[in-house]
């Protein structure tokens, strides 16, 4: 066979990957936004035996034959970075057990469903059980991603979600934030003490807050042919680059949670749409990394949504969808957008305080796959990392408390530093956006968001996985990660 | 091996199997009731791309050396109905080819797209191009069954959704009621001339609708833990057992189609709700036929729904759902739930005209199938139906007319005359039903169901596919399908 014969074959394979693939994705938004509990049950046997044949086809001995069959010298250069991509997939692949990945599917999807019951209830030793066994296979899965990868247990769990982040790079960045951020915290709320806050009254219609989050989602670009809203527990982003889902939740005395969630869940949605259409069903069209597709949730959500100028532009809707209130005058309004207020919960954490919790899952998760903690260790841990971060008493509260995230549910430990690398690489992005596009500001000023999103959309969407995640970020910035924009960005708004 | 090492190891697979079908369901569910248009082609592939792992699964050489292995003697006898059902699967599934397979399947998924877009436009020349592929692959289909069952063509399809049921039968069967339908309907529509009946006056909001809808259905043992209740164009029940997806459609003029609609498909419903549980993986533990599966919704909607003493149920759950108003009046409700009206539309038809429809749609479709004529020639041989049987003009009116229907976009040829044959099994069931609960009218008259719904349990219901269908009809009713019984029972509810 000749190499260009085996990378076509290779094509071929994968491509039938991203069909099973969008049945998977497909039958996992429908677990969380749709299916009634009984179902659960034949859902996650239905969705473990997916895993089994993704996983089967990924690390068939026929799979790996063809991959050294074929000489990277003989392809074009997009091609050599799909191959890249399918190398990576399948070692990543290998080195699991089919039994291990089935178990962790298994246990994962039973878990979610515990979790979605134990949540409401408070009710963390109902939730352990199911819980200590997702602990157990994810710390399995650690020790031999670890021993293949040559590199630390949690290291090798952070490296499915950001290949190529070695735990030394993510340390000092996070070391460095540990210095600052609890100072710019409490600098930014004294700050804002005293100035006066008019809340919304609510209550606000779940029907009338969706169709203003549509109307916002469509000024950004969000094709509904091609997608669509709906509502979930946890608000999350799915589907497939064709037929994106994206998730809010409401609530009746509120109206900018869900709004702000809705822009948040728009940047994934507008990269997710915007990949690469001719490589769409192979490794090279997927999204880069979670930090890069956080980054365009934060782009969107942090460095657009909330900034003074998009807010103006958003007045006129909510009035109009919701009626005029004293709230809703623009200068409230930004405040409240900009609002700094330590709380309880991660998902609708203001920007300064959000990096403190995901600096407090880091620390938790990472001691938990070292086995230097248990799962009975984490409440303890939890209340302590609030109060010294956040300054929360968080005893006996799981519900908003350590049940609050469904990440570690199906074992997605390694998951939620990407957050906070996400939110720095997006004010990297907008720095050099701004520098790309002058009337950038002005444009945004006038109600017309197109040239960021232009700039998005060629130097991050367009791209696909084509690169790797230093390459793309040097591209498109000129520069490695520098976490310095995202400091810079935070005294600049909530200092300045 | 032993032979019942090679059963457990074809247990194994159609476990697989049926987790794979899990994943079908539910993409194809979602096509219908929640994807955008611009899904549709990624899903069309995905699955298509499923529909081939299925083929490639059951016609694997493994399988069937499997089958060959197993001494049935050696099984206990449900395992040998396991078996019988496994080997007819294998049988149906190796005669075609996977391309065939997949260009069906990819073919049809368009051809539903296209309609769902020419039949609002009546635009059945846009419908032609993509239709005509369909057929084509269909009659290819037909051509290869046949002669591996060593029957006729269409014979060929029917045996697909009708296991067992020759021409022959369904020609008598059909014949006989060609003989005497257009009387009875004449007789029926001269009966209740003069009657004064008044109609509901709407708008009916969707939202109340569907809260009684959801009402009805908990009466008649829907549950809710394991289903859900949505709006697609045509209505459907699908999904898996565990987790039945049924659908509707309202109207805002008109409140009595929707809900007799729900009834219908809670009938299909609670069918595959209540198949075995310990044989629910496993084709022994699946639905029997299509025409065992009309009979039940059948036995909901016409036999139960439409009979007096259970509209008199209804009535003041549609008062409380939707106001009074004249036409909600016991007697008018009555008379509207029985109304013969010769109509365009076959699911909008009463119980007298429906037959008529299904007559239509077979004369078109055998003969489509056994190339006596084109696509092209289906609307004047609609209209000239239409004209004949049912006195209506359709000439022009394809929305209403030849494109009204879903199943021939996806190739369904074959399936249209079981919805008779359940028509005729639901008045056979009805009347062992009787026989076996004297007190079972009383009951429902008392607002109690529940005998009727239990002795369909025992006898329908549970015994999944443990039986083949002329066994199951002897054992739950002591005779073969017999149509007197439906004929008897539409004498007596229309002409009585």
């Amino acid at each position: 066979m000749t190499s260009s014969t085996a990378y076509q074959q290779l094509e071929a394979c994968f491509t039938r990957l991203h069909r099973y693939a969008h049945l998977g994705a497909m039958a996992g938004w429908d677990q969380l936004t749709m299916m009634p509990e009984g179902g659960n049950e034949a859902r996650a046997e239905a969705m473990a035996e997916l895993s089994v044949l993704m996983h089967e086809t990924l690390t068939a001995q026929e799979t790996r034959r063809l991959l050294d069959e074929i000489d990277p010298a003989s392809l074009e250069p997009e091609q050599q970075a799909n191959l890249r991509e399918m190398t990576r997939e399948v070692r990543d692949a290998t080195v699991m057990p089919p039994e291990l990945v089935e178990a962790q599917s298994l246990a994962g999807a039973r878990c979610e469903s515990v979790w979605r019951r134990c949540r409401p209830a408070n009710d963390w030793e109902g939730f352990l059980p199911t819980f200590r066994e997702v602990v157990r296979l994810s710390r399995e899965e650690a020790r031999i991603r670890a021993e293949a990868l040559g590199c630390g247990r949690y290291e090798a769990l952070l490296q499915k979600f950001e290949p190529g982040l070695n735990l030394e790079t993510l340390e000092s960045i996070f070391d460095d934030m540990r210095q600052w951020l609890p100072g710019l915290l409490s600098e930014a709320v004294a700050h804002q003490r005293g100035g006066e806050l008019v809340m919304p009254q609510g209550p606000f219609g779940e029907r009338d807050q969706r169709r203003l989050g549509e109307r916002v989602m469509r000024w950004l670009g969000f094709d509904f042919e091609h997608g669509r809203l709906d509502v979930s527990l946890h608000p999350f982003c799915g589907g497939v680059p064709d037929d994106v889902r994206l998730t809010t939740r409401y609530r009746e005395d509120e109206c900018l949670t869900a709004l702000m969630g809705i822009i948040h869940e728009t940047g994934h949605a507008r990269y997710e749409q915007n990949l690469p259409q001719q490589w769409r069903r192979q490794p090279a069209g997927r999204a880069r990394s979670m930090a890069v597709h956080e980054s365009q949730s934060l782009s969107l959500e942090m460095q657009l949504g909330r900034s003074a100028a998009f807010v103006r532009q958003l007045r006129p809707w909510l009035v109009e969808a919701l009626g005029d209130q004293p709230a809703f005058e623009a200068d409230n309004l930004i405040r409240l957008a900009q609002q700094v207020e330590p709380g309880l919960i991660r998902v609708d954490a203001d920007e300064v305080s959000y990096p403190a919790h995901i600096l407090l899952r880091y620390d938790i998760e990472r001691a938990l796959i070292e086995g230097e903690i248990e799962v009975e260790d984490i409440p303890v841990r939890w209340d302590e990392s609030m109060q010294r971060l956040l300054g929360l008493d968080t005893r006996g509260n799981y519900r908003d408390g350590c049940l609050q995230d469904i990440h570690w549910t199906d074992g997605s430990f390694g998951y939620f530093p990407t957050y906070s690398l996400g939110a720095m690489l997006a004010a990297q992005l907008m720095a050099a956006a701004r520098r790309a596009e002058p009337q950038l500001d002005a444009r945004i000023a006038e109600g017309d968001p197109g040239l960021l999103l232009d700039w998005l959309k060629t130097n991050v969407w367009q791209q696909g996985s084509l690169l790797e995640t230093p390459e793309l970020i040097r591209r498109a910035t000129g520069e490695a990660l520098n976490p310095e924009h995202y400091r810079h960005h935070l005294r600049e708004r909530y200092l300045g």
